[in-house]
């Protein structure tokens, strides 16, 4: 579904924390208050995340579905660097010196600004208790707004936000361990069989032959040459990832174009009994099994080893912030999941870092900055997470106090619940919405009783 | 008294919130750990403000007097761009791009990365819990430490700290209607001449025999000048407000030596029956009155207009600060207050930074980085004010919530609380202490508690 809505733009600072750059750029923010009570009706306020927002608008159904309940104006702000909301225009990611704004605390400080414009504006908003909703970097963003800018949101819904996956917080090897998880629930013999198939590419591999019949199964868009092995391997790992995390109960598209319980679909391409199955045949469902996921919609004549999902997601952007702040240790064993064996080489991470963007990671400032697994003192915060989701190893999934409240959706994969209503919803998510809007309204009648004086 | 402590300096990132600049400097930082517990006893942790950290660590004893009862180490942190903590060594106050750092967020991510560390590598203190003090601007910081570190300290006791001193959020006119109190209170007919002084001045200095008979009659170092007119009143308005921050019931050094409720002495030189006294006679008085302030050891020669208080404060740098974030209006009508009428004008003072830093303030900042008025969904922080203290005026003197208190002292001024016990201490003082202590403790057990896993 197409969502309608207004684009805006306003003029924010390039540096909120110094004063030597004083420039300002056009953040962009969608609006839609066809459903807004103008008497201070709530705002409910999508705090963007490495992408363009109209995807991310498009892709947050739960939003739209819940406006008219709630008399909400629904705002979606863009995160700096992304999408349309450039600082430098395109010199933005021409170098480190234009890359120097793209921080989690300059996009808060964005979100905040943003909030209070509006707030002072917009007739009738005023009084208007925002909440902010965002899922996995967003929902970081979302859980953070409140955490740091209590005055600006009334509460937070922090979806599938992964908070916790950072250094020396929670168990590096229990995203991928997710994963394998999926696969295994999902297929006989499913996790096992990918499990086999990184040995299968090297055997095969091996020979000249071999190499090109990978590329001609695999369809490849350019033949595999020896030095493309580990990219080649790395795709179809980051291929199984995507797909645990969009594993959907119906046909979607996020990441890409996808059946109902995609997982599933793949499986039954890799239901080989492992003690008798060929190098070859292996080989052959893995192909058949990645392009359930690349070519669903059968329009794709060739399979692109170099990129892995929607071009609406921005990927060196990313790739910058996890050089810099967002340090996120994962690491694999090949025996409580499916890969083969890495460690975290925080080391390494940086040295690459240092030679793609002239940066080092500061692992520990995430920890300092965003509170680590201390956030007890913060409130009215809600964290869901989708059981099947593999970044739900880095997120809260107890509560932690009243008001800082963890929602787990079992059969829930990557922010399920902020996704539009559907027949084929499990109930988990069906519930988690309803108490997701009941805190809602807990937390607009709280505001509304704190601005009665005396 | 001088105190006894430990120098020490450590490592610290000149920028915190950008990655381009990855330079460290060393930041100084003061110890005393002869009554801590080491088995995890308390840290109370002075988050220094804009000036030699020495002399505020000489000027807190209520930390050194209540250290025992808490088994407490003491730690003083030098604020960045002060005292001996300069991020660019002799450069740092060489030009606008040098300055760029000197930001309260960067002050105080600089606390937050110290006490981590602290904890983690002082033997004894991985547990321990982290209060955070400090008076004036050291408070405000204080306030806002817990405020965005909750992690990293379990409390502030924030002493006189104007937090609300912004733009929109207070009076302006109110912080000099209380200078003027505190005059009207200490002396029959005190404000009253001191409002009449500015015309004396005005009609003696009409003739270059008036002149050069008011740099006599002060001593000035250098003999008053037509064009100095502006500078002397300013200088003699900076005086009154420095008494009003002063005016201790003993003998004491802060930003000069003065005797026991220096304005009761002060005001003995201004009871003149202001239907009679000639302008002479009133600047003679004026002119006693500066001198309780300048000369009280009587060792001053002459006086200098150029300067109004203690070499340990950095002024230039509270300047830049306050041409940046740190807005904060001030007014005069001369009718509730003894001075010349002076609105606040925000786009002089914005062209008067311009011009002398290079840098324009943002006065909408504070507001929303630091909460504004809306404070109540933070825990843990006492603001004690003192009622002859002009910064009153910007405190929060009023409960906020159960564990956002206010604490008056009625006849304390500037952060009395935070100075050594005293035999002439007026017992508000004393109860205010105590309430502090208390809530200290409780801060702390609540803390341990946290600690228990569970």
């Amino acid at each position: 579904r197409i969502t309608k809505h207004r684009v805006e733009t306003h003029n924010i600072r390039i540096d909120h924390f110094g004063f030597l750059e004083d420039g300002t750029f056009k953040q962009r923010y969608l609006v839609n208050n066809e459903h807004w009570d103008q008497k201070g009706g709530p705002i409910l306020f999508y705090t963007g995340n490495e992408g363009d927002i109209t995807w991310f608008c498009n892709n947050t159904g739960f939003m739209w579905d819940v406006a008219e309940d709630l008399g909400a104006m629904l705002v979606f702000a863009e995160h700096r660097y992304y999408g349309e909301s450039l600082p430098f225009g395109q010199d933005s990611y021409s170098d480190t010196k234009h890359l120097n704004y793209l921080t989690s605390e300059q996009a808060l400080a964005d979100f905040a600004v943003l909030i209070r414009e509006l707030k002072r504006k917009v007739l009738g908003a005023q009084e208007s208790p925002v909440i902010a909703i965002g899922g996995s970097y967003g929902g970081m963003l979302s859980a953070w707004l409140r955490m740091k800018y209590p005055n600006v949101v009334v509460g937070a819904l922090a979806a599938s936000a992964p908070i916790w996956q950072f250094p020396d917080m929670v168990p590096c090897g229990d995203f991928y361990k997710i994963v394998t998880q999926d696969f295994a629930r999902s297929g006989l013999n499913c996790d096992v069989n990918i499990r086999r198939s990184w040995k299968a590419i090297d055997n095969i591999s091996a020979t000249d032959d071999g190499l090109q019949w990978l590329s001609g199964e695999f369809s490849l868009c350019s033949p595999l040459k020896k030095t493309d092995l580990d990219g080649f391997k790395a795709w179809l790992q980051e291929t199984w990832v995507n797909l645990a995390m969009v594993d959907y109960p119906y046909e979607a598209n996020f990441l890409q174009p996808l059946p109902r319980w995609p997982i599933q679909v793949v499986c039954k391409h890799l239901s080989f009994d492992p003690s008798s199955v060929s190098d070859y045949q292996l080989l052959g469902g893995i192909s058949e099994a990645a392009r359930v996921y690349y070519n669903y919609t059968g329009n794709c004549p060739c399979l692109n080893t170099s990129s892995t999902a929607t071009g609406n997601l921005g990927f060196i952007g990313w790739y910058y912030q996890a050089c810099t702040e967002m340090v996120m240790p994962l690491c694999t064993d090949g025996v409580q999941d499916m890969f083969e064996p890495q460690d975290w080489n925080f080391q390494a991470f940086s040295d690459e870092c240092n030679s793609l963007f002239g940066v080092r990671p500061r692992a520990d400032w995430a920890a300092t900055v965003y509170g680590g697994l201390d956030i007890a003192s913060h409130s009215n915060i809600i964290f869901s997470n989708g059981g099947l989701d593999p970044w739900s190893s880095g997120g809260v999934t107890r509560n932690i106090s009243d008001s800082v409240v963890a929602i787990v959706i079992p059969d829930g994969a990557h922010h399920l619940d902020l996704r539009y209503n559907n027949e084929y919803d499990p109930h988990t998510v069906l519930s988690a919405r309803i108490q997701e809007v009941e805190y809602f309204k807990l937390w607009i009648t709280q505001a509304r009783k704190l601005q009665i004086p005396g």
